[in-house]
């Protein structure tokens, strides 16, 4: 960039590590708002089940997600809706009453933000339910309805609820049950903008857009980003989108998206293994360039999420090894630039297919379950990165990325210290010399972050370095 | 009544004078809240159309209101609804937006309570519009619904859209559209109650409840009251009763009910002129003893409401000297025990046939269209009632009710006052005596309030009264 920039993203973002909840499965505070056909907490999910996860269940595990690491959460979707993932909005302006209150959620970000922590919210403006009072009226009145410009209608008479008939108007993924907005509609889009600001105004620190690639009008979203940084120009706007991002990153829509690059490039080289370490690093160089730094820098990297199957799960089907290559996996998550975020439970080693399976219960009641390994390893890497910048907001470069050996290195750093990140993705042992590159200014030693053990540098290489089949070693450049 | 009683109605409703109003069609005082589809102001009501009225507009207008005399206002519901009456409640909590939001009605009650003037609410607990977030839960979850106990279902599928099944759930007189709640279920007792407080928390002044008897449990309206009044024990509870209200009306549920048994005598002697005086009298003899006092002196006695075809039209249609007959009519509901309600418009001679017809637009820009003549009638015996305790307060017995001649009279008394009250219900000049009956204490002399002429008494009656054809006379009595 030769222009200097006129826009930044939020600070906080760079240093935060996020933690993404199911409301609906991750804990069951209060049992007086459980639905009255609730499940018993663990039932495997179904399209239809409920089992009682809400607001004060979050508030209740604040303390575990902190001692975790975490700093900030993302939520799905908490706004009145009739299923348990709450993507069909029946009312954007109420918390569900099977998750809370606004009280309960006014309590939530009074105990987050005591905490220094941060709330991200769900907005899913592309489409609402059924329910949803403008279309619902249209439901009722058909051509006489006040708001049939709110949403896209082929012609009348509707077919919300008759399968066997054209819907007549446009929707998400020809679901009938989800109408898309008419966000052209002034009215349209000054409703979702008073939605926007409303819960900033409520304590809201960020929204993550639901699809907005299908709101395809860029306008819309930097009125967006105007109105929601005008109550507050530290939130977070992270759009879901799973391609390259850079239409919606020029500055003036989104600070980030969610990276599913990422996230792709580690399930298959890490999950499926299918890609090798050539091709991984050379697709992780593509992406560090792929933005602007003030965006790389606060992405948010994740490695599942409640529309992906499990890590775990996806690592497991390609055979052995499975929990040690999620690790890596997670190593590499935790130095990369932009806020990492685990969705909740993969730091005990929950499993899951496609949804719904990926959003099942926390199992809090079953504690041998728990990956303890997994558990000690990710909050270990959520530390390491706290406790060095340079893996927030330093420099980044690939060292090593080897096909033959699955070997892959890189590197962060900034003025004040150097850190070198190796994993052996593989079931062999290796031996060898990890070359510095161009870009670092090399040290006379490195030392290994966990036993202490120094290594050489020659030739602008470190020395024998040794790893076991899966294994991984972190070093610290040592200047003296 | 040989027990003292341990209840009382509201003393404000002893002496109010309610003005109903019928919010989308009384006027438009905030153009940027109106349907984007509203027709022009004034366009015949159909089964669809909106026009814009608005609680602004409401405010607006309560000195007109006030210089009229009423001091209470009955409003239609005003809950977001996809219809003009909004009988079909979408959300209980919420002002519909087309009228308005919780900051218009605050001020509404604000500029109301500020005159010393009450307002009630409309309840529909009876059943909810499909909208209606419980309702639309079974409909987009069928069984899986966490609130399928929250209505009578048959059985599954429920059709609450395709005419050509069955509905398979209980509803309002065979509407779908209007599905009935199971109000034996705790929770919707306690959402129903829980709006029931939530309202008169926000300043209502009480509820006119709608249909109750089709919640054929008094359970219900124990607790209604109950939970009513604990909040604002002078908060008034009127049920629309069309038919004797006894079974509510023993001081454990309502305070009183619509009068219709009075408007329907009304009708049939004023206006449609089908009964006879002997029989009104009659009538207004079994109605005047039906209701403990209490709740006598606290009825909402109508002439007509948004249910029925207006007054005036119905007087119309029986032939010549309608206004007269209504002015009648006016001045018995004025001297009557309990509480007048002046529907919108009927002052100034509005016309309209049963609903939506009588839903019309108040003609606020055609004032040469007012009939100027009724309203300073109507306007004159809402004073007259203000400015005579014995009118609101006092006994009341019938002197005369002769089918011959079609005369009727009546007294209002107490220990001040005394006063006679005599209509000519026919096209024929009558001169005559009117016996002042057992109850009464003869007076030496009566004379005319509007003309100060003096009647002489004989004979326990008071000699020689003339009314024109449709006269009336009232007469005050004098002790000295």
């Amino acid at each position: 960039m030769t222009n200097a920039i006129e826009w930044h993203t939020p600070t906080w973002v760079k240093h935060a590590v996020f933690y993404q909840i199911f409301p609906e499965r991750y804990a069951n505070g209060d049992p007086d708002n459980d639905p009255a056909n609730a499940q018993p907490w663990g039932t495997p999910p179904t399209l239809h089940n409920l089992m009682g996860g809400d607001l004060q269940g979050i508030i209740d595990h604040l303390d575990d997600i902190q001692a975790l690491g975490c700093t900030a959460l993302y939520l799905n979707p908490i706004f009145q809706a009739t299923t348990s993932h709450k993507y069909n909005t029946f009312d954007y302006f109420k918390i569900d009453p099977h998750f809370g209150t606004l009280e309960t959620f006014h309590q939530l970000v009074a105990e987050l933000h005591r905490r220094d922590m941060k709330l991200i919210l769900d907005a899913v403006f592309n489409h609402c339910g059924r329910g949803f009072f403008a279309f619902h009226d249209i439901v009722e009145n058909g051509p006489h309805s006040p708001y049939v410009d709110w949403f896209h209608i082929a012609k009348f008479p509707i077919h919300p609820y008759e399968g066997r008939y054209p819907a007549n108007y446009r929707t998400w993924w020809d679901f009938r049950e989800l109408p898309k907005f008419n966000t052209d509609n002034p009215a349209v889009r000054k409703y979702l903008l008073d939605v926007a600001r409303y819960w900033i105004e409520q304590g809201a620190d960020g929204w993550r857009l639901d699809v907005p690639n299908e709101i395809a009008d860029h306008t819309f979203w930097r009125e967006f980003r105007t109105v929601v940084k005008e109550r507050n120009p530290e939130a977070y706007i992270v759009g879901e989108i799973w391609t390259d991002g850079s239409p919606w990153l020029q500055g003036d829509q989104f600070d980030a998206v969610m990276n599913y690059l990422f996230r792709d490039l580690c399930t298959d080289f890490f999950a499926t293994t299918s890609l090798r370490a050539g091709d991984f690093g050379a697709g992780i160089d593509h992406l560090i360039t792929l933005y602007h730094p003030e965006v790389t820098y606060a992405q948010f990297n994740l490695l599942g999420s409640h529309d992906t199957a499990r890590f775990l799960s996806v690592a497991k089907e390609a055979g052995s090894g499975a929990v040690e290559r999620v690790k890596q996996a997670v190593l590499l998550q935790m130095v990369f630039p932009g806020a990492p975020c685990v969705y909740y439970g993969d730091e005990i080693g929950m499993e899951g297919a496609n949804d719904p399976d990926c959003r099942r219960c926390f199992p809090w009641q079953q504690p041998e379950t728990w990956n303890r390994d997994l558990y000690a390893w990710t909050k270990r890497q959520i530390a390491l990165r706290h406790a060095h910048p340079a893996l927030r907001t330093g420099h980044f470069t690939t060292l090593l990325a080897d096909s033959d050996t699955n070997l892959y290195a890189c590197a962060r750093w900034n003025d004040d210290e150097q850190l070198l990140v190796i994993v052996n993705n593989s079931d062999t042992p290796w031996t060898f010399d990890l070359p510095l590159g161009e870009r670092l200014e090399p040290h006379p030693h490195y030392v290994d972050l966990a036993s202490d053990d120094v290594y050489e540098v020659e030739n602008l290489k470190v020395r024998e370095i040794m790893l076991a089949p899966w294994g991984s070693l972190i070093l610290k450049g040592v200047r003296g």
